[in-house]
């Protein structure tokens, strides 16, 4: 069915298809385990409206709504510093954002694929 | 003299001891392209004010900064995708930051060094 849909987040993750590891949940913001991580530790954190990117222009794309993003990926990265001792936070975006909903990876760690 | 300081921004960038390509400014935040860049296009963000990162707990560290550092870091984002087609927008913590000075990096293209 949504084989050309390119939006893992609304198509799989928020409609509970994929069972994700939550990590912290807000009405509006999901944080959790990336379900194929690329470091050792690997969360996600997307608005729960969907957003195209941290730059598409979507009337839900709101300031007040990114602060509430940025407020949960502070605490994930705080946690991530205080467990690991590192963390980065990254989002793509163009021909580097594969799904084409805003989300934020906040990784630490090696590589692992 | 700065031997053991770990703050380029405030030591090198803000004081103008380095003299830097600014992309775009406001009363509070500076971007400016990389001064020995990894990335073939590679733009730093940084708020003019001293804040250690985007999770330390300095007084000047609030959501009104961070969303002035957002919005600047969105235009040279999307500069960057029209120009390029793509861009990543990356802050280090803990041990991954070098300079303990928010900056947030917004990169496009190869490697470079």
């Amino acid at each position: 069915m949504s084989g050309v849909s390119n939006d893992f987040y609304c198509d799989e993750v928020l409609n509970g298809k994929t069972q994700v590891n939550r990590v912290y949940e807000t009405d509006r913001v999901l944080a959790y385990h990336h379900t194929r991580p690329y470091y050792e530790h690997h969360v996600v954190v997307i608005p729960k409206l969907h957003v195209g990117s941290l730059i598409s222009g979507e009337a839900e794309n709101t300031e007040e709504l990114l602060l509430e993003v940025l407020r949960v990926i502070k605490m994930v990265a705080s946690d991530m510093v205080r467990q690991t001792g590192a963390a980065k936070v990254v989002t793509n975006l163009g021909d580097y954002q594969e799904s084409k909903h805003m989300h934020w990876h906040v990784v630490s760690g090696q590589t692992i694929r």
